[in-house]
Order: structure tokens, then sequence, then C-alpha cells
């Protein structure tokens, strides 16, 4: 059943609609404005367009995805926090107290969390969905986080979120992530398919000192050496070194793009499950929209492998979503100028001399 | 009457207040977020504080000002729109189809705009403050583009309109530009302010191409071996070289500080009126906020000048606030967060281990 909806929803990924891109290029050549003055919302309006296969895409409602999980490698000491953050983290979110509830409400998008292999129970709540694949991933350093199987798992889940979110009305997805430890198990990822020493791609997480980075990029250096993932087999990278919220996270970008639903990619721990998802499937490469810039040396280095330029670049390294749903202001712009702005017939304005 | 209030606001702006930042910056480390994970978002909301005086500041209602005015120095072909366009633009804007409209309404801002100068008439309309100070500069490449006086008065057609729309009720202002021919004065202020060669601070503006630059880098060479404009003294570079909606911007600005409500500054030509008001008043750079980062060359280095990080930097280069109302919803995610995140305390969540 879960393999079923992997292979559909892969399957499904189509390419971007080039009448209705061709169509906003056209509109946006007659608005009262320079041509590409706009700069990249322009561009994002285009992408957009060919995303919905819409000259008028629809951006609401719009819902932000938490994918939350345990880390094995949290005994090797690599993040400045218990994981029992990551448990407290997630009735934050239920009780609207966090950043990225806050950032929802001011945007107007709703937030639903699944809880992918917490380690602790979690009460009943509209808002979560419980679908452990296990309580916490294993430990990286010493072997694979997880199961192929429960790679797929993972992955299925968030096609499920995303699917009922969709079939919920939801016109825009952002995708979020909480699990102390998340930040080894992405800049693992990131090694591993940007081929950068772990030196380069790691990062201080949630607040490590110099000894504890160093140590981090140690166990991630122990953990490639062990685990020895396939590049080319993003299932495999996934279930080597990964994390059952980064698969879902993939899960999420994927059954996004087969639904023609733009999906706004967060920071570190977002990018890498958009590695993973382009590695399943090339084809969502030019769905994919970045947020943010995190602050995390290896989201630089993921967004470049992927080719995305990020829409806000402000040291943010928070995660959550928060990157994501900061940049629904400028995707609500970019439509919002290619929809309601005047050309320079309608305006009676002078073109260039 | 002018000379009073441009005197009496220049005098009226106090330091920012540090009580109120310190009490931001003890809230910051409380909420839940390991400690700068928000990045810039927190700086900008100690900022905001430290500016109103408010540990919960106030963002609505907002007005975005926009500056209109016509430049001499057209006559030389330094646009690829004819100087007509500036009036037919002002025209767009009463009527709503311009990008700055649409922008200002998905992000909840009003829209003034001020004639402070355009060659032909334009009809009366509430959103339409009619205060020419003359029909166009004169031709900066030979000789000054308007006097002393003019460049007092322009200044204070600025902090009049700001003035007016803080008694409306307005607590965050945007500014914004329209005139053909004003990047041609913004790049000469930058010339005379930054200290950098013509060449150095000159985009092509509206879209000239290669020898059209280059003819505009001549023009302005000429403009300042012509006038001579001294760097030490602001209103003689805004009279030389400068523009009347240049200099309404920087009274926009200097009248915001005054009033402590803060002020988004948009790109090349509202931050080369950013860098006259700084010139007029160094106590107001710390008010300042810029918004975006404009593809314009002269831009950043004039944002370097004035020891400002744009929030947005997605290659715009339209001008008429645009750059500034984008940052809006920052803004206010900046003060959402600080506002209405839990504490540690409150959410119960464990702190660094």
């Amino acid at each position: 059943m879960g393999d079923q909806r992997f292979e559909q929803t892969i399957g499904a990924i189509a390419p971007l609609d080039e009448q209705a891109m061709s169509a906003a290029r056209a509109r946006q050549a007659q608005l009262t404005k320079p041509a590409g003055a706009l700069g990249r919302l322009e561009s994002l309006s285009v992408q957009l367009a060919g995303i919905t296969g819409l000259l008028r895409p629809v951006l609401t409602p719009r819902q932000v995805i938490v994918c939350a999980a345990d880390h094995g490698v949290t005994a090797e000491g690599v993040s400045a926090y218990p994981s029992a953050v990551t448990a407290q983290m997630v009735l934050n979110f239920l009780h609207g107290g966090a950043a990225i509830n806050v950032l929802a409400r001011q945007f107007g998008a709703g937030v639903t969390v699944i809880d992918t292999g917490v380690l602790s129970d979690l009460p009943d709540h509209p808002d979560l969905r419980q679908r452990k694949v296990r309580r916490g991933t294993a430990n990286l350093r010493i072997g694979p986080a997880m199961t192929r199987d429960e790679a797929v798992q993972a992955v299925t889940i968030g096609m499920e979120a995303a699917g009922d979110a969709i079939a919920g009305g939801a016109r825009v997805l952002a995708t979020g992530d909480m699990g102390i430890g998340n930040t080894t198990a992405s800049a693992a990822i990131a090694a591993v398919l940007t081929g950068q020493p772990a030196a380069l791609v790691t990062g201080r997480g949630t607040g490590l000192d110099d000894a504890g980075w160093r140590h981090k990029i140690a166990v991630i250096d122990d953990a490639l050496a062990c685990n020895q993932p396939d590049a080319a087999d993003a299932l495999d990278v996934l279930s080597k070194v990964g994390g059952f919220e980064i698969g879902a996270i993939a899960g999420v970008i994927l059954a996004g793009a087969a639904a023609r639903i733009p999906v706004i990619v967060d920071g570190m721990i977002s990018t890498a499950g958009a590695a993973i998802a382009v590695g399943l499937c090339p084809a969502v490469q030019p769905y994919l929209i970045a947020g943010h810039r995190s602050v995390e040396p290896g989201h630089s280095r993921l967004l470049a492998h992927l080719g995305l330029a990020p829409l806000i670049d402000l040291d943010l390294r928070l995660g959550e979503g928060t990157g994501a749903v900061l940049a629904l202001p400028l995707v609500d712009a970019a439509v919002a100028t290619l929809n309601e702005m005047a050309t320079f017939a309608e305006a009676q304005v002078s073109g260039k001399s």
C-alpha cells in the first residue's frame, strides 16, 4: 500500500506547463514597468504558472507540514539540546507558541505536525498526525539509521499528509522540521549528495561550540565510512544516514509536484529532503521553491547542488518551516503583480523610446 | 515656515531608546528557539523597539509615500523612457494599476503620491499632494539642478507629507519614487557621497544599452566637474545634482525618525535620499531600515556607505517603493515573533544541555 502510493506519486510528476509559462511571460512584458524590473518576482510568477498550469495561480489556503522525529545519533552528543526537546517542541507547535505558529498565523497558513518517529508518546490533537515509523532512528555512526522499507514508509507518510492537505483545499504547502540531531543527518546527506567533505557541509546546529562542531564532523565521517551510502540511490542515502522527518519532507515535496501544488522548501533539513526527492525523481527539480538560505554551511551547498536561489537570506537557522513561511508573502507578491498590475495599453503609459 | 519645520524636525531626532532595546533583547533570549536562530529578524525587532520606544511596536496602519518629479538631465538622453512617463505613471498610481499599488494592497498599506516637481499639470485626487517645487529640475550636466532654497523646500515637503501621514495614524512609512532621469541624479549623489567614480555607481536605469550607459556616466562626470558638489554639505549635494523627489524622500525619513515611526527605505533613489538625510542629520542613521537591494550598482555602494543590510535581495530595479513594501511582511514577522512566541518557561521546553 505504502509502496503503491510511493510509486504512483513519483510517476505522476509531469514537466512544468510550458503554455501557462509562456502566457505568464507574455503578460509580464505588457505590465507597466520596465522589462524585468520586478526581477525574481517575475521569474517566480512564471514558475508558479508552470507548476499550477494556471496563468492566475491560486495561493490560498496554505498549509505548513512540520515533520518531526528523533535521531539515534544524539547518543553521540551532536546537539546542544537533549532529545526530549523534540517532543516538547511538538507540544509547543500544538499549543501555538513556536515561531512557526506565529509566522503561519501572520501569513495565513495552517500548521499540521506529523510525528514520523518521535521517541515519546504524544497526545491526540487535531493538528497532529501520529505516524511513527519507529521511536527514533538508529545511531547512524555505527550502522544504517533505518531500513530501506522504513525509508519508503517515511516518504510515503509525507505524501499522505500532503495529499490530505491538498484534498482539504490547500493550494500552497510549506515544509518544516523538528528533530534534535537532524542537522547531523542532513549534513551527512549533503556530504553524500554534493560530494563535499563533511567539514564543509556541517554547521553548529542549535549552537555547538568549536569542540562540539569538530566532534559532529568526526561522527559524520564515521557514519559515511561505516555505511557507504550510494549517492546514486536516494533511498540508500536516506536509509543509511537520513531521518524519518527528512524522508517525509521528500514525500511532501513529491506529492505537491504530482498534484501541481507549489511547495516552499525551508532550510537545511527541508533541503536535504528536497535533495532526496530529486534523487528519487529528477523531474521534481523545476517544482522546487527555496524559501530561504540558512546559515548552516551545508544548506548553501545543497541549494547550489539543486540549482536553487533562495527568496529570503536573513541568517535564520531555526527550521520548523520558518524560512519557508517567511517567503510566502513574496510568493503572494509574485502572483499579485502578475494578476493585478495594469498593462501599458490599459494605463496609457508610453513605452521605451 | 519651511525653514522652521526643516530645522525643528532635524533637531527632534533623538537616539534610539536603549531601554526598549534591552527589554527586547532580554525577551528574545527567553523565546522558544536557540539563541539567535531567527537571525536578522531578532536584530530588526530590537531596532524597531529602539525606534518606537515600545517593547511591542505597533505596525499598522502603514503608508507608502511616493515622491515624484521630473529631471532636466533627461535632455541629455540618459533614460530609455521619455519624461512624459513620470506623469503617466503618477496617474497609474492614482488609478491603482502600478506595482506599488498592487503590493501596497497585498500588504495593507495606503499609497500617497507627492508631486514635488512633475513637468505637466496633474488632476486633483485625494491620494495626490500637489507640491511642485518647480516643473522639473534644471539640467545638472551644465549647472545646479536646483537652488539651495529649493533643496530645503523639497526636503520640507517630504517632512510635511510624513507628518500628515503620522497625524493620520500611520505607524510605519515606506518611501518610494517616480521620476524619469532620477537614477542619473541618484548615481551622481552616490558618486559624491561614497567617493566612488561614476562608472562604479551608475547603472542602466530603466534599460539603457551599453552606449547609453557609457553616455550616462559621461553626463555624470560632467555634472560633477561642472558643479563641484561639497560631499560634507548634503544640501549642496542635493541642490547641485539631486532631484526634488530625492529631497522629499530625505524629508520623509527625517520626519519619521523625529516622530519615532519606522521608515522602510526603498532602492537606489530612496537610498540616495537616505544618504542626504544622514548628511543633514547623522543621528538618523540608526533609524534606517533598508527594504531591499536593487541591481543598480550604486545602490550596494550607498548601502555600504550607510552601513545598511537590506532585507530583500531579489534583483528588483523598479523603484516606486516596491522594494520597501516587499519588506513590510518581514518587519511584521520580526515584531510578531517578539510579541507572540512562547518562552521556554511558558512552554516547558528544556534549555541547552
